[in-house]
């Protein structure tokens, strides 16, 4: 998915924005444009569509595309003709892609996946039902067929179904001489790449040279001796999550991809793993705020309400338990409506502060921060934090308590509760994730409600339970 | 920060753990080899020390820093010399870094900021108090003094302060040999690059050669005629975290940096953009948690009470008001206590419904998905989401209420309330962040408290209100 040419250069800052520029000076799309693209393809004016989009980055193209209702945008594609890169298609959402797919004619689909890295075929390929998968592989000449056929058999996710295989490899003998001469011979190279790779003749994986090394070199030396013998290497079935987290802490441009017996299959390029970084703290923010991680802006309002529904059901549940804890001191309420005004402070005091202290972990043990090395000190450390908020807390809303409803009992029994809740959520915020990840569950998608169950359980049974105690009720 | 070479290799998956490597095959840290290095430091052993932490790279450096005790850290890198690469240092918690800077010898410190790349030695310096800063600059070789006060001088988080100084510029008369034999017969080259840049004698950008393109043309060919006349730049002034959003959109590796009058001053690095991404996207977990941007997990107990007390202090002010509505209907609390043990439900899946459409608007808006074009769509979706999803909670929690409380009656009203509560909370979940981005407040850390007191206002109040009109408390 690299392009570093082709594209709308971004205005410098300062410009008044142009009415006939794709973004405004705040990066925004800029409707008036949207809105004459759309007139071109009601008109089914091709050549001026051509103009309009001349030049353009895959990436603004595929904004483009969601920026169009849904029914112009198989119809842009298809009056564009070969002027529409199919690259475009990777970089609008999953359900945008999905529906222009259906729409579009097989031969188009066909050709537009013909002209695409084999990255970039595999990402439009793999959502597709098997039978439209096998429709458009059977129309592709039989080499390209099966290198995407071969890359579709790595798990979902993984390096193999991310990688370029389109590279350079050369023999260790080679000298830089040999080697600068091949690239400039061969007309089918890679669109980019940051280093060459050496195999020896299995194609098995002996070094790595990065491009200015190369250059730096003088002819006669050979490849064997500037190369860099152990290169950045991924397995193929690797999750893309685990070779960005590599990419990240190593600071890389590319590795190579090898299999199992280390023979080079392809390459993993930075701009791939900046955009799984993109997707993966996107999945993160999603699952802390109870939203399923493939929602997209462009999704249906029934998919939406669907995908929403479960999140919302385990609170349900949640909330009705904390209820029946409410319920146990049904005749304390009764006889003192200030514990029904004051119990929802303390309930939402705990539910915040188990949300702060889950987030950090949650996002510490996303980053490979928090691991078995300091778990017990960054629980120590919440615990006592907790108490700390806890004692804070309880003397400012016990004050408040106190002076509202004329007593200093209610005040007491509140501080109380307050340092009870804010122990408890602390622990349950760090303890929660920790156990969810121990075994094996994601801690971003499922800490919420149960940090939540036990804030609001604590919150109401410390508080009405305290108070039944100190009033006799 | 690049560095492809010097670091140790990732453990193939599935191997055993060695008890002497840094990490296990979890990528997890090995707490018993940083027991053996903390033993070699104690006993001021810096042979064995030397051998222990060889070939490591910079990162990896980084993170046994972190997992020594605080007092070892500075010991360690007294004890390694200049063995020692500073570049580590870049890779911790700025706290860590602060304290570590703070009990070095000034001299230790000058040395190894000498050694390092200009980005990375801004990244040091940027966060030391004036005095500290001025000490150090002061034993600095001219040159080197000058061009680290230039970049000070940019605004923090911008990319004069991230961008690195050391790259390759060349007439664009030149022929291809002709800076190829450049690069080969000079010493003092950049670690890596990706591209040399093209400027007139004024130093004004003029173009861009990526290295392969460079490797792939003949020798005689004039560097004019295979340039990019329109390269990828930024303006050194601009945010990081713009510039990391254009080399995310367009896939670059690296741009170049110009000032006002388009004079090249340095190019901006993809690996720097990973990590400002990964900043972005952890400030917003943390934020929409509840947690300061800041906050790291070496940061003591003290320094993270008093971040989060300010998240907690604003939701307990909303959580008072919320009890102030609860009070406006004391009397019909006091006379059905049904209602008391029903309104946290109504205010929770409020608050729950509200914190799924902010996280979703939020992060669309960090992206810069969610704009002018799209604003209304979104908001008409959100808005008949939160009217199924009430609908389909009111008939499922006006069951269990009528059920529960043995009367049809109550099973009305809190439905009628939660269709209610989650309209609104759809509606608050997307006009908060979007009116704070109007404003220019960052929807992420303030959107919380806000959406959250509308849920618990509007939940209370039609719950309560509802029940008080139906039942003529």
């Amino acid at each position: 998915m690299q392009d570093v040419e082709n594209r709308t250069p971004p205005s410098p800052s300062g410009d008044a924005t142009d009415p006939l520029s794709f973004r405004d000076e705040n990066e925004e799309i800029n409707p008036a444009f949207v809105e004459s693209v759309a007139e071109a393809i009601h008109a089914g004016d091709a050549e001026r569509l051509r103009q309009q989009v001349e030049d353009f980055h895959e990436s603004d193209l595929g904004d483009l595309l969601e920026a169009l209702d849904p029914e112009d945008r198989p119809r842009l594609i298809e009056l564009l003709g070969s002027a529409f890169d199919f690259a475009a298609l990777t970089e609008v959402d999953d359900s945008v892609r999905e529906e222009i797919l259906e729409e579009l004619e097989t031969q188009t689909v066909v050709e537009g996946v013909r002209e695409l890295d084999h990255d970039d075929a595999v990402y439009i390929l793999e959502d597709l039902n098997e039978e439209a998968k096998a429709e458009i592989l059977d129309q592709l000449p039989a080499v390209e067929r099966i290198a995407l056929q071969r890359a579709l058999e790595y798990p979902e996710g993984s390096a193999g179904r991310r990688m370029q295989t389109e590279l350079i490899a050369v023999p260790p003998f080679w000298t830089v001489g040999q080697t600068i001469d091949f690239m400039r011979d061969t007309e089918d190279l890679p669109d980019t790449f940051y280093e060459i790779f050496v195999i020896d003749p299995a194609g098995h994986l002996l070094g790595a040279v990065p491009l200015d090394r190369l250059l730096r070199s003088k002819r006669p030396i050979t490849i064997e001796v500037i190369m860099n013998d152990e290169p950045d290497r991924v397995e193929a079935t690797e999750d893309q999550e685990e070779v960005a987290r590599l990419f990240e802490r190593y600071n890389l441009v590319s590795a190579a991809v090898v299999d199992e017996s280390n023979r080079l299959v392809g390459v993993m390029m930075v701009d791939d793993i900046v955009d799984v970084l993109e997707e993966e703290a996107d999945a993160d923010i999603k699952a802390l705020g109870g939203v399923k991680s493939d929602e997209e802006l462009s999704d249906t309002i029934f998919y939406i309400q669907r995908s929403r529904f479960p999140w919302l059901f385990a609170n349900m549940c949640t909330a009705l338990v904390a209820a029946n804890v409410i319920n146990l001191f049904e005749e304390s309420l009764e006889r003192m409506v200030a514990l029904a005004i004051l119990m929802p402070i303390v309930a939402s005091m705990g539910g915040n502060a188990g949300t702060q202290t889950m987030t950090v972990a949650v996002r510490a043990l996303a980053t490979r921060e928090l691991g078995r090395a300091n778990a017990w000190r960054i629980i120590r450390r919440e615990a006592v934090v907790g108490v700390l908020n806890g004692v804070t807390f309880a003397v400012i809303m016990g004050l408040i308590a106190a002076l509202w409803f004329q007593t200093a009992q209610i005040g007491l029994v509140i501080g109380l509760a307050m340092i009870s809740v804010l122990f408890f959520a602390a622990l349950g915020g760090i303890f929660v994730p920790l156990a969810l990840n121990r075994f094996g569950v994601d801690p971003a998608v499922s800490s919420g409600p149960f940090v939540t169950s036990i804030t609001d359980i604590v919150g109401f049974f410390s508080f009405l339970g305290i108070a039944t105690l100190w009033f006799g009720l």
